[in-house]
């Protein structure tokens, strides 16, 4: 157990995925963690996982409250908290800040003590029993101070988030919820967008679904509710992205409403919607080259039983190569067998070479 | 080598990847195959692997000739082949019918001897090299017959398909047009559109990306040529989808734009649209029951080293439990080391125990 850099007590009010999370993490070095939750079997799950002990009277009080609650409940649950701590950093973890920031304000947070949050972490799963103490291991977590805020309010905050093995990133309120909407909220629009327009096809139709449709549509699985609450907190920032979004898919089909194909190849919005999509998703790190984690994929054809994928990976950890990602292509809905196994361009001549030493199938 | 059901030799124009590919499929059944290419090196590349012989005069005429080019040369070529084989059928591979198959009519082949197809199936490598003989196994291979096609035409393509270890879908050119639209086309566009919005973001925005976008985006990296080709010949099929999308998309910018929450949660333009899109979402083959291919997801932390993902799929296959589909969650551009194991819901439970006993961190 390390010495922990936060100067006082955590106290987390909800003990749900995060907040449990958050317990854990904190614990983990030794800080001391006092929770509550509206709902008693929530709260007493958590303290029995140990994420933190029942706050009682008499305790020294919290330096940092932290709001694990839902947006909309995140202003009052801090206003009531700054009313029994004066004194108290306050944060939340909602992934909208504007808005909850603001009520937070309204509801009468002293702003200079206000730092809002954000952990770029989560889980299929909610619910106390899903925490995890690094759940927020090398994740980003944005932070987003008043223009009040004291700087120490902000190193507090940051301080506590280090603890939990994040990586702190300030942003405005506006910037983070202008972000989260180009990177999060629209994509989710999209993928439901998209699979709605198979919701009435013939079965012939969606039998030709393939992996693109596929993994384009895995989100639109997402939960309806919280969806719902996040994209209209959002609103501003979300809507300011569609119209981009809408306004790139009117110029595509303009174009092909129009009739008569483009003189030379290249010159249609459609290629110049398809080159700028390259341009943009080169942009995403780990994709090209920004932080050195270009990968190049290695194919391999394994037979679908038991045992198959293991020798693939006692054969590719035998020659002391580290996949970086893998993924299972599916042909009429099972897997087909051919593996794709992602590693750094270095390694895969090796890796190549040595499966296929091993009898491997190796494709490509 | 088993019998072939086909009553006649195949002759394949164009030794690119799907050519090649079709070329070994029916050598491997015994099947006579021709092969001819513009480009005589890809042409020997494919001959080299045994993916046919070069034609040469004196040889039996070909029962089927197949067009494997791109999709704006088919109909020349199969006219082309028509007038040198007049008794033949014809066939090819492109991924969008009703123009291709209007053109190669058009040109002269002769509508009741041609039968239209689209195997779906590919690869990100092309050209012979890339070839592989069972690229066609298990995949769905769709034709399309003109409406004058005899049906014994249609019979010997089927045949083909068969051979080539394929599902032979029938549809109308028009059918195909509008599913691929759908469930490829359509998808293509959105995912160029959503990956260009990130094109001009600051840093700071892109660093925030997680694994939703990331899946959305990946296919933003295909080809733009082939791409650009592909949606502008089936443009009537691909507006149609678009401007559905299209709308969706403004019935929720118009809620967003017009202010004030909906009164109860799910009322929304946007809770309906993630409610829809989760409906389509469920109707792909093999996400639910359909097919029973329900899958249960078991999530594992492993070290970010060689020989820990081998370590844990040995686990797997030493408790009989065959692996469906597995992921590795990102963080920060690289693996998190949180792997998510797909199985059939029957043996989760005891992929889940196992695991746990063997001392693995599961986390699902």
């Amino acid at each position: 157990v390390t010495q922990s850099p936060i100067p006082g007590p955590v106290h987390i009010i909800g003990s749900g995925l995060i907040g449990t999370s958050l317990g854990l993490a904190l614990r983990r070095v030794g800080v001391d963690v006092t929770v509550a939750d509206a709902d008693e079997t929530a709260m007493d799950t958590a303290i029995s996982m140990g994420a933190g002990r029942l706050w009682r009277d008499g305790f020294p009080a919290p330096r940092i409250v932290v709001a694990a609650v839902p947006p909309s409940m995140v202003g009052d649950v801090l206003a009531d908290a700054a009313r029994r701590w004066p004194q108290a950093t306050f944060t939340d973890v909602a992934s909208v800040k504007t808005m909850t920031l603001a009520k937070a304000r309204n509801a009468g947070v002293p702003p200079a003590q206000l730092v809002g949050g954000h952990p770029m972490a989560g889980r299929e799963v909610s619910g106390p029993h899903g925490g995890r103490a690094d759940l927020f291991d090398d994740r980003i977590w944005v932070l987003c101070p008043t223009e009040e805020a004291q700087p120490e309010r902000v190193g507090e905050v940051s301080a506590m988030v280090a603890a939990c093995g994040s990586v702190s990133i300030l942003m405005t309120p506006g910037a983070h919820d202008a972000a989260v909407a180009v990177v999060s909220h629209t994509p989710q629009m999209l993928s439901s967008v998209l699979a709605a327009q198979l919701a009435d096809q013939p079965e012939e139709v969606v039998t030709l679904a393939g992996q693109g449709i596929r993994d384009m549509t895995r989100i639109a699985e997402s939960d309806e509710g919280l969806w719902e609450e996040i994209v209209l907190a959002n609103r501003e920032s979300v809507v300011t992205v569609l119209r981009s979004v809408a306004a790139d898919i009117q110029r595509v089909v303009s174009e092909l409403d129009g009739g008569g194909l483009p003189e030379q190849p290249g010159n249609s919005a459609v290629a110049a919607t398809l080159r700028q999509g390259a341009v943009g998703r080169a942009r995403i790190p780990g994709k090209h080259g920004d932080i050195g984690r270009e990968f190049e994929v290695v194919s391999v054809m394994v037979k679908d039983e038991p045992g198959q994928l293991a020798s693939l990976f006692v054969a590719a950890g035998d020659l002391g190569v580290n996949l970086e990602d893998v993924r299972i292509e599916h042909v009429l809905g099972r897997p087909s067998g051919l593996i794709d196994l992602s590693v750094r361009p270095a390694s895969a001549p090796s890796l190549r070479a040595g499966l296929i030493e091993a009898g491997f199938d190796v494709r490509s």
